[in-house]
């Protein structure tokens, strides 16, 4: 069965960070995604994080027949008619502007329309949610958090720890999003959130992009795009089906060497989790299988309408809303 | 005598890298100047550049009600409807680019719409009008030359040597410009260009902004806006007055210390020329008095249709033609 439903739809995963190149972004054409939300800040600093840019935009150029750079939803549309895939550039932490809140406006004008507030541990801004502590949203980080209102750039919070979440929500005159999370009423781990903290962040506005990162879910490597759903449903019980999207955080492409940069704080220092292999769920082994993740939905029943919403119109109401066009 | 005809026309200045700030704002919207290249690169690397485009970029917020930022020659006329002064970023040496040529297209997405290829003394690109010996462009130089035609970035050589502003005007598929110099046909100096080097650069299709900063100027510090308008008619009777306009150099509200920092190579090394003190030429001495120079050419006997091209018309066409918009 191929999903006439996911061919017509505006498909957005509000997570992806793969092994960015030709073959990714060949995959996201098989997958049918009409936008995403790509990481290209992740422990860099400001240098390191503009290099990254510039790579994009060279990508942008390269690849111009089928990816496209999104700036505002109507991109969005645009890549859909053009059937392309629409690149959001987006951080999973704010270290890209070093201690220069001015910083933020220079990356908005080159695209960069969403930014997770802190990566696992402690930065300038908050923390991360593998800390043992956690003190909440720092002062620079008000700052930071109007900044980035006033710009319109999504606060992401996936990855940062309780205490900084909740002080980011009620901070922000914009709905913020958990990106890409998990339930830990289906598993409890560091990166899940609670019923609670999902409640929490819709009640004020907010979102919730829901992971099939194997590791946080209940079946870990044994899971397949099913048990994807069952939590996905699980979260939309919670939230309400307009609150909900997805974030798949597909790390496509890469080996080892990357899980260890990404699981020792600042990419070297001490280390905070062991993901052990990464196998995706079954039938959602790649990006270019995305096209089951709906077909997946459409078997447990969902109404047309549910999985429109979920699979990308929601993320598209949300972004219209925090960017404003 | 006021100049009705200063009023309505479009005035562009090609060159301005004063104490920007408040006061220098208001004294451009005083000299009725529709837009100017204001500077915002001399010596810098890439990061002290990015802190000058943040620095700007505050600016055009916090004095939106006086200036507004040029991207395109649309912005420059809708400038002129609003009563603001637009402002072309530029730089006056590629330094901000460091070694990387991918950096352009991000500057440019930023604003920067003119880059001079080296300010004084040597860089990766070339060598400046100081410096003793000037082996041309250098390979790399050729990649940024051609990478700015792409993106449309004007090549500025006023302060750039003999040899490398032949091969930039020659390699360069757009028209190139000297934003601001002076003939040394009326007075022989490093930074003035001779008669042939006027009329090669216009046979290529280029361009010339005249200077009135008084060290280049024939009678120096005891130069009047009448000897200004003597030395454009000089550089039109040569290059012809679909070619010139203005860029007058205003180094307005600065002191020593930064005449000390820009007669320096790096801003810090040996000193490459001492300009003494700096008096504007009379009846010009500050961005406010620009309307006493379209004066000084209608004394002059000009015609409506040369001032309005010299003062404006020129630069705005150049700049339609190299940045397509």
């Amino acid at each position: 069965m191929s999903s006439d439903l996911h061919q017509k739809s505006v498909v957005i995963d509000g997570l992806i960070i793969s092994d960015f190149g030709r073959p990714v972004f060949e995959d996201m054409r098989r997958g049918g995604l009409t936008a995403a939300n790509c990481t290209c800040c992740v422990w860099e600093g400001f240098t390191e994080t503009m290099r990254n840019v510039m790579r994009w935009k060279a990508w942008f150029r390269e690849h111009g027949d089928i990816i496209s750079q999104i700036y505002t939803t109507a991109d969005i549309l645009k890549a859909k008619a053009e059937g392309k895939t629409g690149i959001i550039l987006g951080w999973q932490n704010i270290t890209g502007i070093e201690d220069q809140i001015g910083y933020l406006g220079l990356f908005k004008e080159l695209g960069i329309g969403i930014i997770q507030m802190a990566y696992n541990t402690q930065n300038l801004v908050g923390t991360g949610c593998y800390e043992s502590k956690d003190g909440g949203l720092s002062d620079f980080g008000r700052e930071v958090v109007a900044e980035m209102n006033r710009l319109g750039i999504l606060c992401d919070l996936s990855h940062v720890g309780a205490q900084t979440s909740t002080d980011v929500i009620l901070a922000s005159k914009q709905p913020v999003a958990y990106s890409h999370c998990l339930p830990a009423g289906l598993k409890a781990h560091p990166r899940n959130k609670t019923d609670e903290q999902l409640k929490f962040i819709v009640d004020h506005g907010g979102f919730v992009g829901v992971t099939m990162f194997p590791p946080f879910l209940k079946r870990g490597p044994a899971a397949n795009v099913d048990d994807y759903v069952e939590a996905i449903e699980y979260v939309i019980d919670i939230c309400g089906e307009a609150n909900v999207g997805i974030g798949t955080d597909f790390t496509q492409g890469y080996g080892q060497e990357f899980f260890d940069w990404i699981t020792h704080d600042k990419g070297y220092a001490r280390r905070l989790t062991n993901f052990g292999e990464v196998i995706n769920p079954e039938g959602l082994r790649t990006i270019g299988d995305w096209p089951n993740l709906t077909e997946a939905m459409e078997r447990r029943g969902w109404s047309t309408g549910r999985i429109e919403a979920v699979i990308g119109k929601n993320w598209f109401n949300l972004l219209h809303n925090v960017w404003g066009a």
